[in-house]
């Protein structure tokens, strides 16, 4: 039963991606909708600038979809910030029943996921989602004080500063981009415990939920024109693409990860690629999104990655917990 | 659109409670299921301790409901500790797809609600939902670690040591005790930054819930047995019933708080009550659920309340922003 995919017919009617300077120098760069290339977003703090992004991007995914707050039934949103301020200060001024969610960098496909079968399920009519994450915040977070200039191992990921906002709905017509199918994850913790190396802490998650998917639906890799996971980076990326080769899944040449997308990972010496929640949702909104909309692809699965790790639990000796949920998106 | 009452069909098979000393101590101290007296439950640090009671509420929950963990859906679980490690490492022994949430104390019927609706949606036929707080973890988190033996507020509250577990399902008999509405929280910050008076930073989203509730429903509290609020505390609750009269509702002998319920304020010197999301995850499982089992309460309102600041939000100025979700549970 824990295999069971989940049918959704809920329709994306569009996503909004902001972010900062480094995002907008990347290789997708002029892909993103709103940047501040102070990553400050006229704020004082950093966290105060991750809230600022949040609320950016939901205001501009209502005015592209021209629905207004009354109109949402509810929104799913979560960031790395402890205690999710990021979500829960950003989405204040917004007069919709909130759902705070905590599913680390896989907050994105979790909020679209919940969103799409509550809309299937006809709870609601129109959802809105919301994840974030910034490079400050998060590093003086789980790490050190960006003043410490502390050196980085060439395994660890660059957190995106980004903010990303869907707007999902109960489909009037049949023409646009839905999520299809959804493969919620099961926490898994292979024993790693280097958090400078959380891909490889995630991709046995994204092994664990791809598997599942491939056997329940008796697909494989190539029945998909993309298949892109949220933030494994260049690392936990080849991980995943030994371990299914080694599981008899060949991954193939349309497997993308988007911490590998959005950075150059030479040139802008990210190390492993990006990571956050904030990853997957830019380049779902700004890069995937397109994508489907136009037909160049026809369908694509996106795993959301998560590491659930805290600062704590590693000092007090835990290893990294891991979390992958999947969705089909396809287009019509 | 936003005050839609979703209704719902999901039976709450059982639940089960993990407490602390002061817990069992307590005026309903009798009624909960596990107790460990020295608050550690076999572990050496306090997030181990909390991330152990979510795994024995879950494992009895299931014991009780006689069902294995192949038989559930999917879980939805949070805590207070930051990245909400006490659900990600407590639940990580479990094969079960995962929802993590942060809903901070509203947590338990957050996930009661979400767990319900996906159940009347279909997706799902049955699904756990798990809530913890520990006192001591919360203290060295949000204020200073117990060794410092700081001085409390009166309206401070006492953060329950508790997890609460419980499994819903899709009714197969038309007997049991059932959610059969719920109105998903707006989060709401009426400028409250005195983090050790929760209660008034929370009971303007308990009002606007309530409001919303009675106005879209037609009926008023006299319509309920009982009506429980998760953790406003005696300050918290005095405000709420307060400000409900302004409003033209009388919320009469039959609203109780479960911060109120697990505590003898006085004897106990608690100052304002309990709180956490603990609190009405326990009490809910062990004290409220048994009344409407027995058909003592026909039915009751249940609103689980939540303050969604963090120790640096509050470092940083902002106020407390909070959110409640409410539930509404039938005998049947």
């Amino acid at each position: 039963m824990n295999n069971k995919i989940l049918k959704t017919n809920a329709k994306i009617v569009c996503g909004a991606s902001v972010v900062g300077r480094k995002e907008k120098e990347g290789p997708i760069g002029e892909c993103f909708d709103i940047c501040d290339t102070t990553d400050k977003f006229d704020q004082k703090t950093w966290e105060k600038a991750e809230i600022e992004m949040q609320k950016r991007a939901l205001t501009l995914a209502l005015e592209k979809s021209g629905f207004s707050e009354n109109d949402i039934g509810a929104m799913f949103a979560g960031d790395l910030l402890n205690q999710c301020i990021g979500s829960a200060y950003g989405l204040l001024d917004f007069d919709i029943p909130y759902f705070g969610l905590y599913g680390a960098c896989s907050t994105a496909v979790e909020g679209l996921m919940l969103a799409s079968l509550l809309i299937s399920g006809g709870h609601f009519k129109r959802c809105a989602s919301v994840a974030s994450s910034h490079f400050c915040s998060a590093e003086q977070q789980y790490r050190t004080p960006l003043e410490y200039g502390g050196q980085r191992s060439p395994t660890a990921q660059w957190t995106v500063t980004g903010a990303g906002a869907f707007i999902t709905e109960k489909s009037e017509t049949d023409r646009g981009v839905f999520i299809t199918e959804a493969l919620p994850g099961i926490v898994i913790d292979k024993g790693i415990n280097d958090a400078s190396n959380m891909g490889a802490a995630m991709a046995p998650a994204a092994l664990d939920t791809l598997l599942r998917f491939f056997k329940e639906s008796k697909t494989s890799p190539s029945d998909y024109d993309a298949i892109y996971t949220g933030d494994l980076g260049h690392e936990g990326s080849l991980i995943l693409r030994e371990f299914m080769s080694i599981e008899g899944y060949d991954m193939g040449e349309d497997y993308f990860d988007c911490g590998n997308i959005i950075f150059d990972r030479e040139a802008q010496d990210v190390h492993s690629g990006g990571s956050g929640c904030g990853c997957s949702a830019v380049v779902l909104a700004s890069y995937i999104l397109p994508k489907l909309k136009s037909g160049e692809l026809k369908n694509a699965l996106l795993i959301g990655t998560g590491a659930m790790m805290s600062p704590s639990s590693l000092k007090q000796g835990l290893s990294i917990p891991a979390i992958a949920h999947l969705i089909k998106l396809e287009h019509k």
